[in-house]
């Protein structure tokens, strides 16, 4: 694992110097994001920060109580530096730990000779940044901008791998839900028996908040689960995910309670299948994402269900739930092989209920069969 | 509750009106830190925002997706605004949401008449930042620093309730656990174990991540799960918390595992033990923060196990787990009535293991009987 996490430092390293970080040349990057710090390094160490120093050494700067490495890795030429307790009664929690080992790390930088700093803007806090440049004067606080998010988008074998058995086991948990009596027990209760399961399974927890959505609430985006029970005649419409080795993959599908499904609910449900259906087939390397999102909602406004649409139909998935590419209308840019996005779409009548069916796949070229599904659960519509 | 939020939004607005706010005077405040959100509102949404605009109305602005009111909570004086969907494809999640509801309340300050928009600048990014500035350009953006931190310290007794519920589930599941076979269980199962009972005995989840440490490990502050498996002989510490109604608290026990301890391992717990109740002893108000940390180190330190303690023996809890106060050598500040803390001193002997003793108190007057104990697992030490 460690000569991934090396060559991935070289890459940020050589986008940096070949200048096209977001604004300016910078001869130090440092990385704050958790997410982005364990794409580079391996390492899952809350508040911790990575320092490319303008030495060529790369350091991951602990927050204080982390103490450097845990040991569960290979030594690779990370250098590793804890810091010490602040003297201050600094604010506890994520935030302070981060401020102290990004402190740290913008010293070291100074103190080895960096002039311009690349820190990440979209992740760092006004008063952080305030901090750094308190701590380390001489140096120029350049903005890093997206830069490891895009580098993370498209996935290696062995991050699509982990998606994999992510997806494995997200299918398993649900596949035994399924085979439960579900009327009269809550939504809450099917959400948290749902992580028990996915847990049961392997994952390291879930990659999200699992929602469950009854009767009239399914098919609702963001829905939470309440104390509402599942009842006969109700659309169920759940949505989970694993998390494994840090890799969040994400399902959702919507079933009918009880013998027979009404007609109204067999032509929301085709219709939603035939809008996801038609955003997965567009799946292709140089295919504009915003292509895909139109693929799912055209089949869905010509229904007349345009508006009960959401901003996006999808969105990549990896280190974080939410990651690039987004497939919405106002999306720019094209899909590239090996990245995992959802195909998403649903819809939602109010009083009545609806559908959302979401999977979780890979961008292949058709040379090397098309789309690889990840999340394999059946999307027939089960009568529950 | 509303009534609560009501007045809470109230005292906010006061304080800044009075100059008191971190970066001179502002006639419209901006929240944007989730646990302040819902201190201010009750509502947990995330990626919302709070705006108290100048013409003396609050408004939650909430995140595209979120949608406004959950309808879980009586109508107060708060006014609902939803976002619409981003036209760009902004980076999903907390960080991407969080930006476009603060966008939005900046713009209806501007709108509103106000001149100084007050923000939390430990909270937002510089990225945000910079795109309200953007997006409301006559808008004088001051810092307001930690006030609402600052007014979550002294809790009413709602907020103690809804602890001291958290604590009771805690110490249930910490009980059960007691009482089932330990030896050859790893880490990593223990801890789920405990998280699942946290949740069948009501919590809403973990307050944060359990920790479970056996032999070698045990009394590492920070120490995550691993495959070690329970063994004769060992120590076992574990640290745990629940979650209810959004308020967090923590107990930390550490027991020895087979018929009788040996030597050092009871000199090494009494040690811990009254260092922990010295700390306990000395909490009352108007104590100097630092005072509560020194009776705790002093015991350590005069029995040679001064260096083995971390940067801080206790600190603050409630809508997070790490909050004001911190009881720490540079600790500033002095112990009001009403403020739950922990206390949880420990000493880790490397390659030996060690011991962690966690309480949660609310400090009260002596006149009220003193620190009010929350966790109230017996701290003996039991043989297991």
């Amino acid at each position: 694992m460690s000569e991934v996490h090396v060559s991935r430092r070289a890459r940020l390293r050589d986008r940096c110097a070949a200048s096209t970080a977001h604004d300016g040349p910078a001869d130090a990057v440092l990385v704050s994001s958790p997410a982005n710090v364990r794409y580079l390094t391996g390492r899952a160490a809350p508040g911790s920060v990575l320092l490319l120093g303008p030495d060529g050494h790369d350091t991951l700067v602990s927050a204080p109580g982390e103490g450097p490495a845990n040991g569960a890795h290979p030594a690779d030429d990370l250098r590793e530096l804890g810091v010490e307790a602040p003297g201050s009664p600094a604010a506890r929690g994520e935030a302070g730990t981060d401020g102290d080992a990004a402190v740290a790390a913008a010293r070291l930088a100074e103190r080895g000779g960096a002039r311009a700093l690349a820190v990440e803007e979209h992740h760092l806090t006004v008063a952080r940044h305030r901090a750094l440049t308190a701590a380390a004067p001489s140096l120029h606080l350049a903005d890093l901008g997206p830069a490891v998010e895009q580098q993370r988008v498209v996935k290696d074998e062995e991050e699509i791998s982990a998606l994999r058995v992510a997806a494995e086991i997200t299918d398993q948990a649900l596949g035994e839900l399924l085979e439960s009596i579900l009327v009269g027990r809550t939504e809450r209760h099917l959400a948290l028996e749902l992580e028990r399961r996915l847990i049961d399974h392997g994952a390291e927890g879930a990659a999200f908040p699992t929602s469950v959505a009854t009767g009239p609430n399914a098919g609702l985006p963001g829905h939470r689960p309440t104390d509402r029970r599942v009842e006969e005649g109700d659309f169920l419409s759940v949505r989970l995910g694993a998390r494994y080795r840090g890799y969040r993959c994400q399902i959702g599908r919507t079933f009918v309670i009880g013998t027979a499904p009404e007609a109204w609910q067999i032509e929301l449900y085709d219709l939603v299948f035939a809008a996801q259906r038609a955003a997965r087939e567009a799946l292709e390397p140089g295919t504009e994402c915003q292509e895909v999102d139109r693929a799912a909602r055209q089949v869905l406004t010509a229904a007349g269900h345009g508006t009960a649409l959401g901003e996006s139909t999808g969105h990549g998935v990896g280190l974080e739930i939410g990651e690039d590419p987004r497939l919405s209308p106002g999306a720019v840019g094209k899909l590239d092989a090996c990245v995992p996005v959802t195909v998403e779409p649903g819809v939602h009548l109010p009083g009545r209920g609806g559908v959302r069916i979401d999977d979780t796949l890979v961008v292949r070229p058709q040379a090397d069969g098309g789309p690889e599904l990840l999340t394999i659960t059946t999307k027939e519509l089960l009568a529950l």
